[in-house]
């Protein structure tokens, strides 16, 4: 185990070691976009990165710092799908067996994706199963390592990649707005863009109905939600991660609520007019720009699109 | 009136010309669409052009072209949507008045889109009226001039801008695929292509239902059709033009068509796998590849992303 306290450098050195992976993605912007938020948005899209989501950056910087006699034995990880996907096709490139606990009611979008890379899916009842037991059991089974989806310095390093990039190409950024599950893109985001830009303003964003990081701000401690409904199954987590949480209070100015209607209309924005497809879960903080919750002060925003796999009949209901 | 040979002079001039209102669109690979095709795909993206398609390279073109004394007047177009939008465009650019005459039937994002720039609309009936003689009529009225959709050499220099970009950034292509309604895209891009890279194969594509251009080539001259109806609403074209036809004949090897339902699948494709929002008319010859229907030997393929503007109701039934 590393030390649990994630520096730039360790972005670095993950900038380098996923760089056979994951892609450098373009940064879009939308004068359509600029017009009705009011300010000038950079968009990541990450929704074009391998595996439709940033998850790839934590995964594969993971799974490629794993020992290589630890490695054979394979890797196992639970996601609602995005992570899954991620830890299967970097299970792939370096040849090793994956295992992963998915939810029964996973977008069918991210399980075909997942089962594509020849990994195994083992499924469970998101509201009646502990997904963390059943992994556990199976690396016991097995002597598969656990790949984390957020809450370990290699992850947290590998997604902060995200913001270094978008940070090296437009420097010149007021603020940046990242929506958050367990908080793995928030934290190393964080870092990055502080380190790159020290005086950057940081606002992280949920859905109402899965605030668990909005409400451990106000208590000023990690505070655990019941399973969470939002529409974006992305964010769906139940509290901050032990090791995320710190490094989110330490560089968040604030935390910022978005309904389901804004997260859906946010959604039909980026298709009809800018004309890329989004994730709801990505849509988050592109929602919270367009709904504008930003607070007075800020003209140029990095929004990273955390992902795009949606399903076909999701799109079509929206 | 202009000589009505085009030359890569006038392409070159058009790319300084419309510079300030056309956007340098980004080129996207897939790894997906690559493994399905098998070719190497670049895909110039259109779709994310100013108005949402590539009609403003040659409509901006054009209306920069206009003696200023005669601007004054107004512009006059018909179109079944992309056009005019980018007729609106460049006319609210320009400070002129803009008279768009569209279909009853248009996609509504392709009516808001001309309404939003301030442009007025009169509507025809594409089944019974002459949209040429309407258009003829209000620039008799008004004064204004008429801005061809595809047949004039400003409007093919302009168009043919998108393949000058794609061969600067992607030089080794082995063809270049792209979709035919009336031929101005085509005939510009060939001139462009085959300025820059003179053994680029050229391959046109037109829906089955469409194949005005398919049967021209047949016959050996311009066929004309009924009017078609092909879900690809901007390739509805009838003939080819008077000026691009002979352009196309000289520099294309081969025509291609497709089926309306592989150019729904590819619009799938396109929003499932590659994540953007590509409309039918612009999926077309990404159709063309996806269904292998080029010859053998083409490794390497630009592919012209024509446009993105597709209705939600539209998507939603795809």
């Amino acid at each position: 185990m590393p030390d649990t306290e994630v520096t730039f450098e360790d972005i670095r050195q993950a900038a380098e070691r996923i760089r056979p992976i994951a892609k450098r993605t373009p940064v879009m912007t939308s004068a359509s976009f600029d017009k009705e938020s009011g300010v000038a948005a950079f968009f990541k899209c990450e929704n074009f990165q391998k595996g439709g989501a940033f998850k790839i950056r934590g995964a594969a910087n993971f799974v490629l710092s794993i020992p290589k006699d630890q490695l054979s034995k394979g890797v196992v990880a639970h996601s609602s799908g995005n992570h899954a996907q991620a830890v299967a096709i970097a299970a792939e490139f370096v040849g090793a067996p994956a295992t992963l606990v998915m939810p029964e009611d996973a977008p069918k979008a991210k399980l075909e994706g997942t089962r594509a890379r020849g990994a195994r899916i083992v499924h469970y009842n998101r509201f009646t199963d502990s997904r963390e037991a059943l992994s556990a059991k199976i690396a016991a089974d097995t002597g598969a390592t656990i790949v984390p989806p957020y809450d370990h310095p290699w992850t947290i390093a590998g997604q902060g990649t995200a913001a270094k990039e978008l940070l090296e190409e437009v420097p010149d950024l007021d603020a940046l707005v990242v929506c958050i599950g367990g908080g793995g893109l928030m934290s190393g985001s964080s870092i990055a863009a502080h380190d790159l830009s020290p005086k950057i303003r940081m606002f992280g964003v949920e859905p109402e109905l899965a605030n668990d990081t909005y409400l451990s701000f106000a208590a000023g401690k990690r505070v655990k939600i019941d399973s969470p409904a939002t529409i974006a199954d992305g964010l769906r987590s139940t509290s901050p991660g032990e090791l995320t949480f710190p490094i989110l209070q330490k560089h968040l100015e604030q935390m910022l609520l978005v309904s389901e209607d804004e997260i859906k209309a946010a959604v039909r924005f980026m298709i009809m007019r800018l004309k890329i497809v989004v994730e709801p879960s990505g849509a988050v903080p592109a929602a919270a720009v367009l709904f504008k919750k930003l607070p007075p002060g800020v003209r140029r925003v990095g929004i990273i699109l955390s992902g795009g796999n949606v399903d076909y009949e999701q799109l079509a209901n929206l």
